[in-house]
């Protein structure tokens, strides 16, 4: 079985996002809608939205079930309050919600949260326990930076975000770490903030003693780690700086980086430098890069090609990336879908 | 011959530190001190701060040039005002000229700018023309997040740039585009900052035509580019999706890396996904990462083994990589060192 740690809802009928545009319009005046009950999409608007997009590729690349969270650049967290988060998410969750129970086989939700900057993170645990205990989902979309750029909120090693930590424990489900949308000029969301927020996280992990404190805790960093496999010898060089000397010991029992990275070079880098059993099989397909690589004929994102390739996996630790460890990491998966 | 492209004044005496720290200390009553003839830094204490720590390493590793700035950690361009920008950054640039005219034959500077936040950065160029004509710097710092963490500034397409980049032009210098130590708590200076800022401006750079208005202009990104190479296959991707059909004629006439990149693997992809026309030999020796890999028994940050050590590039690429792509970068290097 071949299972795609990271999918979003990018594809959502566009009803979707004009309910989000007229909740907007309305920040200031809530009484004035829309309401929950103004969004219709019916059954055969999302089959459609999925048939012809991630089950499509999912079917032509042999991917047989993704772990399926709201689109990312969505949840736009520094917009309005929590009560606008708060109903967004309710939502977004919803919907995706209804994608896993169309599509029981081959999806299976993690939870957007209602983050709202410097608001208390205990304010999500209702929505959370909703998704996992009700929903059947199977872990949580944690953003590093709900201010959307501007990083106002405290490092992920901060009492800020514990309420959320001592959740994810109790419900046994692992966090992905996504920011989303920048609204920062400076930073273009997929081509650099998602990627800084990765080595941000990664780091915030490294200069804190989260998981001595918490060590059931487990984080997915997508996009490959961001900058870190690439800089895997600074990073090592920088924990001995600290007399930290174990980098593998104070993180890897924690942390896990997903596969999108949408090239060969940049696949071959990741398993070389990072354990086989750290690296979970993800391609966020209909994100960030559509299209085709004109030098291969190939999809970019089309990630399982690339780990297909690499030489230096055996048979065991390919099968690890693209099932085992996400079985693992994402523990509550194996009720839904025994081994 | 072997140039640096990539060294800062890190073990610079310690008055140095002391009189920043008195002149933070009198922020807001400058006229309690220090002058700037208070700070005394004799010749020795330069000879021996070089010596023993950067000239040192460059003997043991066959390096005979560095281009030398001030310690960027140091540069701190958020503290103050514009005139204690002006003042820190002229005291800082003097010493590193010093140090090239003590050690003529293995160093030549690259100046720090008196950058402020939200300054007009026209106030830079007496600074910069100072440094270039009467010092004989070969190139500037740019930093492109002077709020030191917080990204206030607007990205580098944006015209608050534009009388650096016309002055970068008629001077005929390069800049490294280089931020200083974060005081935002979310990221760590040199195991995340660094990195996000040569992402963010690769990024920025991507998304403006700031190289089709100034075709003259040559940008080094330092740290091996941050995390470009590692997801080149993404940039390629998002440039397409942007109706960028060649990311390279879009950026790279005007783009260098260099490859401060801490282990064989990363060397290995920055060679291979880069062209090696765009990539300058560097390695911040003193800088982030001081200590010595366990794994090889070799100083992390001696970027020339790595290289020496790639198989799939030729003498030439090499010899480019070492010498010949920082003699056309930093085109005013050849007046001092004829090749």
């Amino acid at each position: 079985m071949i299972i795609d740690c990271h999918g979003h809802y990018t594809t959502a009928p566009k009803a979707l996002r004009a309910w989000r545009d007229a909740q907007i319009e309305n920040l200031n005046t809530p009484e004035l809608g829309p309401k929950v009950s103004d969004l219709k999409i019916s059954d055969d608007e999302i089959r459609e939205s999925i048939e012809l997009n991630q089950l499509a590729r999912m079917k032509e690349r042999g991917i047989d079930v993704t772990i399926f969270s709201p689109q990312a650049s969505f949840m736009t967290h520094h917009i309005g309050d929590f009560n606008t988060s708060a109903t967004w998410a309710a939502i977004c969750n919803e919907l995706c919600y209804r994608v896993t129970q169309l599509f029981p086989k081959n999806f299976i939700g993690a939870a957007m949260l209602p983050q709202s900057p410097g608001v208390d993170t205990s304010t999500c645990l209702p929505e959370m326990r909703k998704c996992i205990n009700e929903y059947g989902f199977v872990a949580i979309n944690l953003n590093p930076d709900p201010s959307g750029g501007h990083w106002r909120d405290p490092p992920l090693g901060h009492s800020y975000w514990h309420p959320i930590y001592l959740e994810m424990i109790a419900l046994d489900v692992p966090a992905m770490i996504h920011v989303s949308t920048s609204c920062n000029d400076c930073f273009h969301t997929t081509g650099a903030h998602y990627l800084n927020a990765d080595t941000t996280a990664f780091m915030q992990c490294l200069t804190s003693d989260l998981f001595a404190k918490f060590p059931a805790l487990r984080f997915l960093i997508p996009h490959g780690g961001g900058a870190v496999p690439y800089h895997w010898g600074r990073f090592r060089g920088l924990a001995r700086e600290m007399n930290i000397p174990d980098i593998h010991q104070k993180l890897l029992n924690n942390i896990y980086f997903d596969t999108c990275v949408y090239h060969q070079p940049g696949i071959n880098l990741l398993t070389e430098v990072i354990p086989a059993k750290n690296i979970l099989f993800a391609s966020e397909t209909f994100g960030a890069v559509k299209g085709i690589d004109p030098d291969t004929g190939f999809y970019f994102d089309d990630t399982r090609r690339y780990l297909k390739a690499v030489d230096g996996l055996s048979q065991q630790e390919k099968e690890m990336i693209f099932e085992g460890n996400a079985r693992k990491v994402f523990s509550r998966l194996n009720a839904r879908f025994p081994a």
